[in-house]
């Protein structure tokens, strides 16, 4: 693999500067396609796969309007280098953890990433830090149209784009937007959001997608309707109505705090700096936790010595696959907890 | 109440130049009497009651040897001052909690208590910094035998000293000793140890004695026989076969953690001090607990810049009627944990 071209140090998507970023982490628009005339990847023998990979890696690669791209094997490599592009958001679990050839085109800037055999031949996604949609929908647009004038995509004119799960059917997009929700977890509102949001054909899930739980307070909450409803609709929704609303709650939940319980406020906040200042031994859950809580203390004004993009960096830094290459080689759970512990010291300090 | 005979500071049974102090924090004797020509207490009435009260009120402060002491009359006075009493261990949740007169006799260095009309008539205690087993006995059997010449206790030749409740008939003695065992709790060896507490006739409890969970790794271990086995025997199997076995498996099973994991270790007891430094709400629970790995990274050498005395003080002056009666006002619950978490501040920053 060819992860030097990763700075390994704070993402792109985490930008403080973007709208919203109090609340709002990083949008994503992901694209789900399939070629004409190939078999859907259930169906593949590893040579049609190879086919397959060979025709989009080269269509991808061709493109001119991405800039600085690289392509990464994802069949060969080590599980901790699949998991590293995992915890960057760059690659899903399912490509990661699946079989037979298969890779991404990632942008350098992690701004956009071709997953190519995952579940569908082709998932295009754009990402853009804070609540930015429509820039993700304006770039995802325009690269599936360059990709779709040099290979045939399985269309049809009834259902619209084809996919191996029919969940995907229609536009095969799906739009998803990565929220930091620590007031509204604090004042027990999150079960009546997220009852809402089912309401609303939306889903909610943890921090690396589907069939993840929520850590620290993060949730990613997406469209399920990909029939009937055209794209940009989807992306209004979610831009001018969807995730406003769900803003307006957190930071009102958050005043709430400021005035009636700073007590309660500060000591979670003051607790999670003085341990990840002080462990020996910490797990990357518990850290998660613990760093959510200190973007919450920032965010709210409760700590001023600490900046979001030490959190953020802290956040990469500490999962399990960054901390291996980071040192350079493989380490047990245990040895993973100290180190941990070391870097979170060694930035909080 | 008289509670301004007590300085509400560190209690003179926390002693740590006692012996085995490390593992052992206090010895205790108790006897139950009952007064010959006097009903149990569950069949007199409150005029019967003063009756026993008066005479063994006056009899106890008529005694010689016990220096310094006071009369606490328990019916009188409110709910937290009763709490501070047991809180500092001078009388039991049960005399608090009872109804009808009654009182203590405490003596000013709290060596001492003779509780008047809780479940026998008469309970002494006697008590000792570390394992000092005899010194309680001796000291105890004196006084016994000084108040038997003064008054004449329920006594019957075939089963010795009737008590109010079958467990005590005999000798009413109960030999307890009150251990901090965190490293054979963090190893896992506590379970082990109790059925072999139960095996030998021992009973195990928390810090409070009866029907009180154990808090922060203090037990108190207690016998429960007390017919058909002499006193001096009963305190003679404690001093020199039960209590040296369990101080002699936590201390190594503390070697072991110092040898093996120390890591472990340190991080508890990094954490422990982090937290009680910076928590801005605390509760007694958390705080003993915290206070309690504290205790151990001092005795085991990981902590130079705190004293056992210091950690001593701060159990007792955390507890929430200590804290209530040091505020001179009632406080909730929160306000407790706020002004827990500031003493705890204002002690160790």
């Amino acid at each position: 693999m060819r992860l030097n071209q990763l700075s390994l140090k704070i993402s792109q998507w985490f930008n403080t500067e973007a709208p919203l970023s109090d609340v709002v982490i990083s949008s994503r628009i992901r694209l789900a396609r399939n070629l004409a005339g190939h078999k859907f990847l259930c169906r593949c023998d590893d040579a049609e796969k190879q086919e397959i990979l060979n025709i989009l890696k080269e269509t991808i690669l061709s493109l001119d309007q991405l800039g600085d791209i690289f392509f990464i094997d994802i069949s060969h490599g080590s599980d901790v280098e699949r998991d590293l592009l995992v915890e960057r958001q760059l690659i899903s679990r399912n490509l990661a953890a699946g079989i037979g050839p298969r890779g991404a085109v990632i942008a350098g800037n992690e701004l956009f990433t071709a997953q190519i055999n995952e579940e569908d031949h082709l998932r295009l996604s754009t990402l853009a830090p804070g609540l930015n949609l429509d820039k993700c929908w304006q770039r995802i647009n325009a690269i599936d149209d360059a990709v779709s004038r040099k290979v045939k995509y399985a269309f049809s004119s009834k259902y619209g784009f084809l996919t191996a799960c029919p969940t995907n059917l229609g536009t095969g997009i799906r739009v998803s937007v990565m929220l930091h929700l620590p007031a509204l977890k604090m004042t027990e509102q999150l079960k009546q959001l997220f009852e809402s949001a089912k309401d609303m054909n939306l889903t909610v899930r943890g921090l690396f997608g589907e069939g993840t739980e929520a850590v620290g307070d993060f949730f990613q909450i997406s469209n399920q309707v990909t029939l009937g409803i055209c794209e940009e609709k989807t992306v209004e929704q979610f831009m001018s109505l969807i995730i406003p609303k769900i803003v307006e709650y957190e930071r009102l939940a958050r005043d709430k705090l400021l005035a009636k319980d700073t007590t309660i406020l500060d000591d979670r906040i003051s607790r999670a700096l003085a341990v990840l200042k002080n462990a020996k031994l910490i797990s990357s859950h518990e850290a998660m936790f613990l760093l959510s809580n200190l973007r919450m203390g920032i965010n709210m004004g409760r700590i001023k010595e600490i900046s979001i993009d030490t959190i953020n960096e802290l956040f990469l830094l500490t999962q399990p696959a960054h901390l291996q290459i980071n040192k350079g080689r493989s380490l047990d759970a245990e040895q993973r907890d100290i180190l941990r512990a070391e870097t979170l010291r060694a930035k909080l300090n």
